[in-house]
């Protein structure tokens, strides 16, 4: 499990005065790259350099606790599945504050070439990290 | 169904150049003001003025084919469930241009009372305007 | 002067429950992807195909009046300026319901081959369709 | 002078792979948010506690290189007046691996009471902390 603290933003609620949902895959997405961090030249590298993504073929959000601006988010990311070309990253998105948990993630990704926009095999630096962070039994 | 179109926006791709992931709960959310605009006063009346909103609870995203700048997008906006407090709005979002399917996305909404962020009865007008919209068996 | 109306959107206010500031100037490129709608392709070609852009050299922005979640915005764009390779468009964002000013952008823009991110001369279709929205004297 | 560090973010570039402008406009927020994190309780308390707000009355930004996915930036923030209500913050932005000067924007904020939407005194604590990063002559 690799933590991410961040702070809510200003502009990232909506006019119910709580963080929009949608910003909630943004977060998850922020993770994911502070995830892959240890990659040589991190996640963007994959992307600017390597020219592999890890594109979304699926995507499940539960919420259960609203936030508002000021509250600060932790983000336990961990991993719990990995095929030949895809994985599932899990978020538990805990409200700092009081631990309540505001939302949960599952995030399926595919390996994928970004100059073809086709899947590809999994580099093995990337396996390695995902795998280095699955959920026990 | 209800249809809603829009071209994919300068800024709403991301650096594999393609619209990011997160996105498409933006878009659902906005085919979704645009599927309550019968309402009296439209989603941004219930918002504002009856302060009852519709926080998701629930969604799910499958990803089939990316879309880029200068795509058109078509999202067609049905209901699957209505329950006494909540609702599954299903959007079919089509790239215009050859009619792939891009994104498939379920979405629970409960309706909420805003001053008290509990959920409430759902009000009559919202109901008929789901139920009226029910995918077939 | 090209007319552009478009309501504000849920997601585009921030904490102090007004649209964030920095959404004017997204509003102003879309504002200004309308403008260019005339264009064989409109903006997207200009981008995707042909691979030239207008990035920002220079933004003023000016605010009078908030806007709020279910306002609608009109957005009246004309020209005050055509170089060799760059122009000045001008947006009047107007609050539709009272007719208020809410914010004035001034926007300069470099016609630029996004292949060497090098600018360029002005394409003559753009400039003929900057020329006839000049600002009168 | 107060310095704020950030990565660019994978969904921050737009469809001329370059960070969208109007994204610096949000930049700016944010080191102003991180520039007032002395206030007891931060921005976000001066904003949701004490419902005062800074809303911008005017912005200018000029850009003079590109960022991409994957650049860091540096945000140099200081302050360039204090009146009675009102204050311009000064951001030099600048690309972390080479030095070059990305945007500089100046900002100009309005002390504002929130539940009002109208000017007030600018509270002793904003005072003291902008007063205190003002730039030399």
């Amino acid at each position: 499990m690799i933590v991410y603290e961040r702070a809510v933003k200003f502009e990232e609620v909506d006019a119910a005065n709580i963080v929009f949902f949608a910003r909630f895959a943004t977060y998850a997405h922020e993770a994911m790259e502070h995830f892959f961090d240890p990659l040589d030249g991190g996640y963007a590298g994959l992307i600017m350099t390597r020219r592999i993504g890890l594109p979304a073929v699926h995507v499940e959000m539960s919420f259960s606790a609203p936030l508002h601006y000021g509250d600060r988010l932790r983000i336990e990311t961990s991993v719990t599945k990995v095929g030949n070309r895809s994985a599932v990253l899990h978020y538990r998105m805990v409200r700092h504050a009081d631990g309540a948990l505001a939302a949960d993630v599952r995030h399926t990704v595919v390996t994928t070439d970004l100059r073809l926009l086709s899947s590809c095999d999994m580099p093995a630096d990337v396996r390695a990290l995902l795998t280095s962070h699955m959920e026990g039994p």
